[in-house]
């Protein structure tokens, strides 16, 4: 690493942990420069760096402070309080709603839990998949039925390798992207009627799918910074039977939360102990922030008792519908339900897919898509603090591209997403991210799409319309 | 039509409807050619073309006869009589059991549920394919999300419209393969523990979703030739508060039956008349031998009470999946299932099919696959006649590529499947198209693979094990 790309990364840390907050100025250009041994030159690109990222700003004739987007403690949205009660969730009828609403072309999507499809290297997949139907063995409609193609399981369990799990090709289970996998998880290793332990909030899909398949769910409290509380989780356990848990422990959706690796390792062992299949919801991993990507609960399972659910729909290949579950010991289960659900995972997507990552080029695109999100998300955080009025309430997540953000008490979100469509605004209002309709005055935003002055009138109008509101 | 046509399309009705039986001697080329005005290289034209479709059989100096392989009813398959008792299907391992044993390249697949992939224009797909994603719109990943892409969409209601049934592009779904579609269906108009009638033997796709979504069945006795009998089915409804039907009532799997036009007409008024849905598998449907292709039940469907299941997995692209459900009133909870089951069907899937649909040359190729599954019918019945030993019973149906043998009383199939692989051959034995594990000496055989030296074997030794398991 080159010493401007260490400087950036130094201080980029420093910021994330706190250590210099919101406001702060940064080191002198000319005392850094002095003391890392670097030209004044390259202190000064990795500022600008620093800014282009969103963790500095530079202010006119004073040099770079730790830019306003970057709250204190104090300025966080409230950690959730659940009624830890099993339940029934009800929110299928208020999600459509909402997702109805993103579908028009023209609506400023903000709620959407899509990134921009203009993010992704289309072309390139569309020669992929050129390439692999071409030379397709008519055979291989027989052959990659479920578990699936095997070069392509082969190469997501070489990804795991490097993000320090050991997976078998033979324990992954191909599927028509995410969501089919977390269903077929979910009936893998739970019955009807039994009781599944969520996160508070939670994605909606989560909701949806313990809700049509007749399951429970208990919600566990958690943090928007850090995620689960396992200290929680151990007292529910302690309490209910519960039979899995379906957590997202990377850039929780919608909280944008991530547990530290600490806190998810003490959760593996916990489940360990007693035997409870952890689900886990994995489509942001490779969008993370940070140097390093994050640890997967996966890498920390000893007994197979994770179902590892990844999909190539956030990160490369929107649309495509291709996702896989490493499932452990519940492999065999996750095939059955897989072809008795929907027989097989398109073969020749699959086969694009697999020539896509053989052929180069996705880390390549995967630290553009980062750098693109990023930005992005800098300059959102720094419009929301232009445009929201005080009492609202953020944290800037550490990767993907969703922001939890808490409206003052009176603020009724799903009023907001109404008129905001009227607008031709969406937003995703927090009782659709719970099991019992709570969370109204939260709101989940999408930075997923690049910044226009579109964007920014929209969230200027998001803006009035919560002053509006809280009248 | 020319005039060889007509007479080859007329004498082929004559035998299909029983009037010429096996073993008949077809009327003499000069007498046919005299009444009919023909020149007799004409009739003998038309002849030739019959025994290539396996109606006739040339004698070495005796001239045209029937084929044996049209069988006389006597020599038909048995009725079935299921135990019209409501049960809770127990059939998955056994059916996967079966499955898992065709995965192997070498192995004969008799008892495989698709065609060969070798009768599909995979080059003229992968062409379409490329084409539909090279022009893309990154709009089109949200665009068409469910119901789908509506250019396709309009193509499967055109394709409604020729069939004789009215079905606006607004009741389509598109679903991964029908079998997403059937899943869904079933999940839109049943709850858990519901009754649903299917057919006895059925398609063990239905048996297993019934199963693994707790649903319990009756099962209708259903005729070889005729398909479900509906007097039956009225009195099993009297009875039992049944919440829907899943049938296929075109070329049903096992079965090969087709009910007639009336009885289906008959089918859609009772079930109307007590608004039942019905869950139609059409997937056979354009695999038709006779002149014209048979009326859906959705051509009778006043209430939009019928969810008819269709796929280009068996007509067009094996392994694409895609399908779709034509889901009437059903259509807003089939989507709202299918959201929260696998999201979307894969985007360049559907602009590709889509694409190839509308630059034409389906109905040709739809035209050349029915003629080689004719032709391989032939070739494989009269392979049967050669080979099988005598008690054993067929139909020979007219459409699909799926065949329903009835072994001497004795003959335990499930033994017949375990040693026709060793000898690496594959049939789909009866039990696994029960809920009860009944038509233990049945089987189905497949005849959508090209006629070779190698499958000729294969029968030759399938006949050989039914004789030494019947010892």
């Amino acid at each position: 690493m080159k010493l401007y790309q260490q400087l950036t990364e130094q201080i980029a840390t420093l910021i994330r942990e706190g250590t210099l907050r919101s406001g702060d100025r940064a080191p002198s250009i000319r005392q850094l420069s002095r003391n890392r041994g670097a030209s004044p030159a390259t202190v000064v690109h990795a500022y600008e760096l620093l800014q282009a990222r969103g963790y500095l700003e530079a202010r006119p004739r004073s040099g770079f402070f730790v830019s306003s987007a970057w709250r204190s403690s104090q300025d966080e949205p409230t950690v959730s309080q659940p009624v830890r009660r099993v339940a029934h969730p009800d929110v299928s009828n208020l999600v459509f709603e909402v997702l109805e609403a993103m579908r028009a072309r023209e609506v400023v999507p903000l709620g959407s839990a899509f990134p921009s499809p203009d993010l992704f290297p289309l072309r390139q997949l569309a020669r992929a998949l050129a390439a692999a139907v071409r030379r397709m063995d008519p055979w291989s409609t027989v052959e990659d039925l479920p578990p699936g193609n095997t070069m392509l399981r082969r190469q997501i369990a070489q990804r795991y390798l490097i993000a320090g799990a050991r997976v078998l090709p033979d324990e992954i289970v191909v599927t028509a992207g995410a969501l089919e996998g977390l269903n077929l998880a979910l009936q893998a290793v739970t019955a009807p009627r039994d009781i599944v332990a969520i996160e508070s909030p939670s994605f909606y899909g989560c909701l949806q799918a313990v809700e049509s398949s007749g399951r429970r769910a208990v919600e566990i409290p958690t943090h928007p910074r850090y995620g689960v509380d396992v200290d929680e989780l151990e007292r529910v356990l302690d309490r209910e039977n519960v039979r899995a848990c379906w957590f997202m422990t990377m850039f929780q959706n919608p909280l944008g939360a991530t547990m530290t690796t600490d806190s998810r390792s003490r959760l593996v062992r916990l489940l360990a102990s007693r035997n409870i299949p952890l689900i886990e919801d994995s489509v942001y991993t490779d969008l993370y922030f940070g140097k390093e990507r994050v640890k997967p609960a996966k890498a920390f399972d000893r007994k197979g008792l994770v179902l590892d659910c990844g999909s190539f729909s956030k990160t490369l290949a929107p649309g495509y519908r291709l996702g896989w579950v490493a499932a452990g010991r519940f492999a065999p289960e996750v095939l059955r339900r897989k072809i008795m659900t929907s027989l097989a995972t398109s073969i020749p997507i699959q086969a694009a897919i697999a020539h896509y990552l053989d052929t180069g080029g996705y880390e390549r695109h995967l630290r553009g898509l980062r750098w693109s999100l990023q930005t992005q998300q800098a300059a959102y955080l720094s419009a929301l603090e232009r445009h929201f009025p005080s009492g609202t309430r953020w944290i800037r997540p550490d990767g993907g591209y969703l922001l939890w953000v808490e409206l003052p008490a009176s603020v009724d979100a799903i009023k907001v997403h109404r008129l905001a469509l009227e607008h031709g605004i969406s937003i995703a209002p927090g009782p659709i991210f719970s099991a019992r309709r709570e969370y109204r005055n939260f709101m989940r935003l999408n930075y997923g799409h690049p910044w226009t002055p579109k964007v920014e009138a929209a969230i200027r109008t998001i803006g009035r319309l919560i002053r509006e509101c809280s009248r």
